[in-house]
């Protein structure tokens, strides 16, 4: 078994493949039924947000990048990271979108013994 | 002695009116010493360049606005809320800048008892 920081890295990184990969359902198991998603601009928004969100992107949208965890802390049955991230998105042939930056996110360890993210300010710009 | 969320709603409430107060001192007291804040557009900082932040703010600067708190969670020693802020900035004659938007911010109960911030995404944006 392994640790809550191995286990809360996994997901940020399964995370982050399924970003790469446009697998909206892979992503969607790793939030919590409560998540809140806090973005420049916007309104906080939720999961079911989030799944329409994925649903109204083309499947022509390619996303590469990388996300690095600068910090995480274990609470006891909640966690969190910062993360640095830098992604470059394209529409189909469009021109790539530069986007980078910081989020503080919360995780919590839910009753089947899964960490999942439950919070999450996300500070990207473009460029 | 009163509860964990009411102490840190005072964190917040005495955050708020010392920041409309511009008293740079009694915020610093409210933040633990590794603090992080992560705002739009800018790498992390800490106590440090907070403090080197609000001496280079000129005593003209006036604030008003309010703080609301949206969301808190007490996670043991550890607690986040989400907040949000609408606050309008005037520079002596100068025209306001108003800044509105959320925040994501850990709290940390330390040794002497007492909550500080410890984490604040800031996601204020201007309008």
């Amino acid at each position: 078994m392994s640790s809550d920081e191995e286990q809360i890295r996994a997901v940020v990184e399964r995370w982050m493949q399924a970003t790469l990969a446009g697998d909206a359902e892979t992503i969607l198991d790793l939030m919590t039924d409560d998540v809140v998603f806090c973005t420049v601009g916007n309104e906080p928004f939720g999961k079911e947000a989030f799944a329409a969100l994925s649903r109204a992107n083309d499947s022509q949208m390619s996303i590469e990048g990388s996300n690095e965890i600068v910090e995480l802390q274990v609470l006891g049955d909640w966690a969190f990271t910062r993360n640095h991230i830098d992604i470059r998105m394209r529409q189909g042939d469009g021109a790539p979108v530069r986007r980078s930056g910081y989020t503080l996110t919360l995780f919590r360890k839910e009753a089947d013994g899964r960490w999942r993210l439950a919070r999450d300010a996300n500070l990207l710009t473009g460029s």
